[in-house]
């Protein structure tokens, strides 16, 4: 199809220094948990988005000296000439399909413990380093910031014969060097490196004009930007970033800009819409007349012709939006942004980062995997049989294997026992604030509705002899899980007393609209977003809640989600009090009892009624039935039946998703041994 | 020197099935923080306790298949034949010294994420995994058992093939498969692996009747197995594992015994002495012919003569004390068992695991660099030149500079200002429970007394006249650090208002011996131990305590050294609250105000003491003078001053004896480049 011709201005070339982006599509950096490790899983993955149409495609981090290893995190790595040959990896990947490639120098200054080379960390001033790590920085003399200047320099130098054409000046997110040097609160120091505005801009503007000397012929030289830090006046403010922004203005050749820290910047769906930093970056452009760049979880087309056309904006940043669809510009150049795999803003690429493996995506289960695996998000081998597949349940892992199956030309019934296709997705798209992970399902019904191979029967509850009389020679299950009546979790491995009375609930009772009555005690055993979203869902429904967990922070996981800090002032700005470090031992009707997870003293808090957020139960009953029998499968000409997903493992969206892929795409496929991809072994040859 | 007779009976070779060992000592597997990742790394720091004289010298766990993927910390692999090499260069380097090797062949079962291979978690029964990822294991089915005894076979011949004489079948510290088969509260299984102890320990017995199986011809087939989970009946007990031992006694060829989980197994000094693990173990030699490991932190050779005098054990086993100190054996067997670097128990060796980054070790400063850096710990180069050198200042760095340049030869003077040697170790060792971190100051104390061209001068606090007087051509300042008065730290870029007032103490203070009044409240900003020891100290003088911090924890990060339940279980039995997410925003002689991290609401406590715990300042005023006269330095024939230690940037005491050792090391080496270490880096032409 043809491109929607609101949409060329997304289309036009853009000068940056002395390269040209073939189009306004700029993947800004961002970490993935693959990093230096696995070169060559980043490079596959990088490329793939250069192939999808990016016009600017960046590193994440990339440590310029052993000052700044940031390890455990796995970032690119320029520390000397032996991490070239990576790096150069990926920009031919990235080159081969017409795109720039941008490197974004870091150095990490006290944000970093140095836990692998041992080297004791630098800053400003003396100072812990970020985190709890027991160390301070030191601060750096005249000849550290020559020494830091000089490293910076021969980064971009190595970075220029990796075959970079943008490289970065990186002062962004409160783990950078130069931004700590503009942080009053982080340098004291007295000498022109410290106290004016115009001294702690030094250092910045010095690297912005000694990579521009070093590499600015042949390379763009831009900056990444906080404009604001939001933690008010002890931070870097709008106010003073104007002045900062104005000082530099032209020196860059484009101003990458964003808010600070990155739990700021990188926020979930759950606080906040498309194009939230508007109103922080909106001023750049006003500044400067280099090209700008900015971030918004941008997937709408018009959204992004609304900020070029404003003049908020030149070029439209994204990374999570290139991770969910790589293919997000070309869908929208080939008239089908329709086909565009949206963001649902969950975060669980971000917990790549923090589990420190290669990341994963809600929507998109190539994500990562394009090397290793040799997965491809839009192409997928064609069917090998004549094999019918029925796949039993619509939820994220039955939508997702149907259409991938349905693309590779099989025939697919695809059969959903209640009305609605979703599944689980379906019912927390309605908690409150996560309307967006209604996505999942909703990309996976358009692209099944244009399948002609793939039957979806809806208010379909199969038995075992449904099933059996259908004809499908493959039967795949993914029937979703229950949550638990019984408390068993990760502190219960016996039933809890109490919890299968009345006046007990679990997240299933809550979505499906079951009455409570107040006060109410949610039980937070699970630890991700569950239980923090049911008390909101209680409390704005005007009960009094508290929530009662173990850990040491209500949905503690979400930490490595980026919304920690987000829900837990959200639930107490609504009231909802939060109880840690305690197990509920017991529920007797009007109270629960609560042992101190260290002393195992109890106490007793009262309560009318209890939400048990623990552990799921996979729904496995048409599992074990149909097993059973396996005369009549062999009778029915049934090869495998198949459990994926949460019917399989209760676990997260994203690993439902990849499931249903996994399966779809393995089908009659040649199987790849115990371990199905390919890894970086250390070779002790060299 | 001869060795003591009464040590001969550790010298008796001992049969391990198939293969004996070649006295009693046996270093228990280990993790690193190294890993199959760094496999050089690892082989090094294995090598050189074959060469201290550890008989037997085991791996950290041994992923057997991608469903144990217990990324992303870093152990050891074989997932596949591609993984033998790493573990058989291992094998090489411990076989050089006539040690055997041990492999530790683990599935973490539903203890471990898969992050990194993303297949699905699975266990004996449907349940989250440990820890709070989000996700569950899929109750192992039949064939799933089928296959993991397969894959446990297949690893046992591949580890047979790398050259191990010893393997394991591990069933300890609640993350691995076989004893979560064993644990009701994780089993509900009706087959017949489930239920009654007999089919709780099948998995158990055919692994082990398997591997012998497979490679008991000519490996010794061992179990490393937890006697008790110290968690009451819901976990494995004492009981229940006498039932267990006495089920399989005669089975492996060796028992190695401990108690669980890991923080009750390996607990710092601070918590519990040497030998504290005998009541649970010593049952065990009572029911095996077979020979009995057990772990104690032993590091006096007369305990681990009366552990098998006594009949409690027949081997030494050691991770701690072979971390700190390699040549254990050798310097018994040598007739210097007062050379010994005994550990501290501080378990910074541990946060090598949670960091993942090569362990470190306050004792032994050469851990983890061995093949990176080439440091031997017993051999260092001989010196270079002539240079006498002074050294200011005799806490750990100081102290460790000192030695390390005595040894080589060097003429060293060192000078401290107190009448004390040991720096913060000496103050720090007198606060509760932390007496075995005096060892740091003893082990070097000691060693200088050996050294005639080291000349120690108590009770001499230099100022730059007499340094430029005294005739050293290196100088190097290990001065120290003070703790901050201000409040400036982690949550506060500024001063506080009313830190630096009346009735404010620091940590100096404190352990100085000035008096406060209670109620104290101890502002904790810095999160290791300090700030928990200090409210302990002051509790046990009668006062009434509270600790706020803006942490979820007190001492946050000595969850990385285990110590953190244990802490948090202390203070609070010790009658001192807890006051977590909390910032102290001001003191006002009678109250503290309080903030909370996440709100910022404003609450007041009553006090009239504060103790800040914040951040330290190094002690550099000697360095600022010397440094503003660089005419008198060369005129005073002076080439080089040096900062090492806290006085150049505060850390851990481990950090300040490793920047004594490195200085000492490598003065009049040549230099190394900026990456002043050897690294694995991916070969991409592979």
């Amino acid at each position: 199809m043809a491109r929607d011709p609101r949409y060329d201005i997304l289309f036009e070339p853009i000068k940056i220094g002395p390269v040209t982006a073939k189009n306004r599509f700029y993947q800004v950096p961002h970490c993935n948990g693959m990093g230096h490790p696995n070169p060559r899983a980043v490079a596959g993955m990088r490329g793939m988005k250069a192939e999808g149409g990016w016009a600017v495609i960046c590193t994440e981090e990339c440590e310029i000296h052993p000052t700044s290893d940031i390890s455990p995190y796995k970032e690119a790595r320029l520390w000397d000439d032996h991490d070239i040959p990576a790096l150069a990896m990926m920009c031919e990947a990235v080159h081969e399909h017409g795109a720039l490639a941008g490197c974004e120098l870091t150095h990490h200054g006290p944000s970093c413990a140095n836990h692998y080379s041992r080297e004791m960390p630098i800053g400003p001033s003396h100072q812990p380093i970020n985190g709890y790590d027991p160390m301070q920085a030191r601060a750096m003399d005249r000849e550290d910031i020559r020494n830091y200047r000089r490293w910076h320099r021969e980064a971009a130098v190595r970075a220029e014969r990796a075959g970079f054409d943008v490289i970065y000046v990186y002062a962004g997110h409160d783990i950078a060097m130069p931004m700590h040097f503009l942080q009053r609160r982080r340098n004291n120091r007295t000498d022109e490196y410290g106290g004016s505005l115009q001294n702690r801009v030094r250092l910045f503007r010095e690297l912005i004009e000694e990579t521009k000397d070093a590499v600015g012929h042949r390379c763009a030289v831009v900056v990444r930007y906080a404009t604001d830090e939001l933690i008010g006046p002890e931070g870097l403010t709008l106010e003073e970033s104007q002045d900062i922004v104005g000082m530099l203005a032209e020196l860059p050749d484009l101003w990458d800009v964003n808010v600070s820290s990155w739990y700021n910047d990188s926020t979930t769906s759950r606080f906040k819409p498309e194009g939230n930093q508007e109103p922080f970056i909106a001023f750049v452009k006003k500044m400067t007349s280099k090209p700008v760049v900015g971030v918004g979880r941008f997937t709408s087309p018009d959204t992004m012709v609304s900020q070029i056309r404003r003049g908020v904006l030149d070029m439209i940043g994204a990374a999570r939006p290139s991770i969910a669809d790589p293919f997000l510009p070309k869908k929208i150049e080939e008239g089908r942004p329709d086909d565009i795999r949206e963001c649902i803003g969950c975060n669980i690429c971000v917990s790549g980062d923090f589990t420190m493996s290669h990341f994963r995506c809600t929507q998109n289960p190539t994500m990562g995997e394009e090397w290793r695996k040799g997965w491809h998000p839009e192409i997928v081998p064609a069917r090998k049989s004549e094999d019918e597949v029925l796949v039993v349940g619509a939820g994220p892992a039955g939508l997702e294997c149907a259409r991938t199956l349905g693309q590779r030309g099989y025939r697919v019934h695809l059969a959903e026992a209640s009305d609605e296709l979703g599944g689980r997705v379906a019912r927390e798209a309605k908690l409150p604030s996560l309307s967006e992970w209604g996505r999942v399902r909703d990309y996976r019904t358009y692209q099944l509705g244009k399948l002609a191979n793939v039957e979806i029967y809806r208010g379909s509850r199969l038995d075992p002899a449904h099933i059996l009389e259908m004809g499908a020679s493959r039967v795949v299950l993914a029937t979703g899980a229950e949550w638990r009546r019984d408390g068993v979790g990760r502190m219960h491995g016996f039933a809890v007393p109490g919890f299968q009375g009345i006046n007990v609930f679990t997240p299933d009772d809550i979505m499906a609209g079951k009455a409570v009555q107040g006060p109410v005690i949610v039980y937070d055993d699970d630890h991700y977003y569950m239980g923090g979203v049911i008390a909101e869902k209680l409390r704005r429904q005007g009960h009094d809640v508290a929530i009662v967990t173990p850990a040491d922070l209500v949905s503690s996981w979400t930490q490595k989600t980026l919304e920690s800090t987000h829900i837990q002032r959200r639930l107490l700005e609504l009231g909802i009090e939060l109880l840690v470090k305690q197990d509920v031992v017991a529920f007797k009707g009007d109270h629960v009892d609560l042992a101190c997870v260290f002393t195992g003293r109890v106490t007793q808090r009262a309560c009318a009624s209890l939400v048990t957020v623990t552990a799921r139960l996979p729904n496995d009953a048409l599992h074990q039935k149909l097993m059973a029998n396996p005369g009549a499968l062999l009778e029915a000409g049934i090869k495998s039946v198949t459990v994926i997903g949460d019917a399989l493992a209760p676990g997260t969206i994203a690993a439902a998703v990849y499931q249903g892929h996994r399966f779809g795409r393995e089908l009659d496929e040649p199987a790849m041994g115990e371990v199905a991809f390919k890894r970086e072994i250390p070779n002790l040859a060299v």
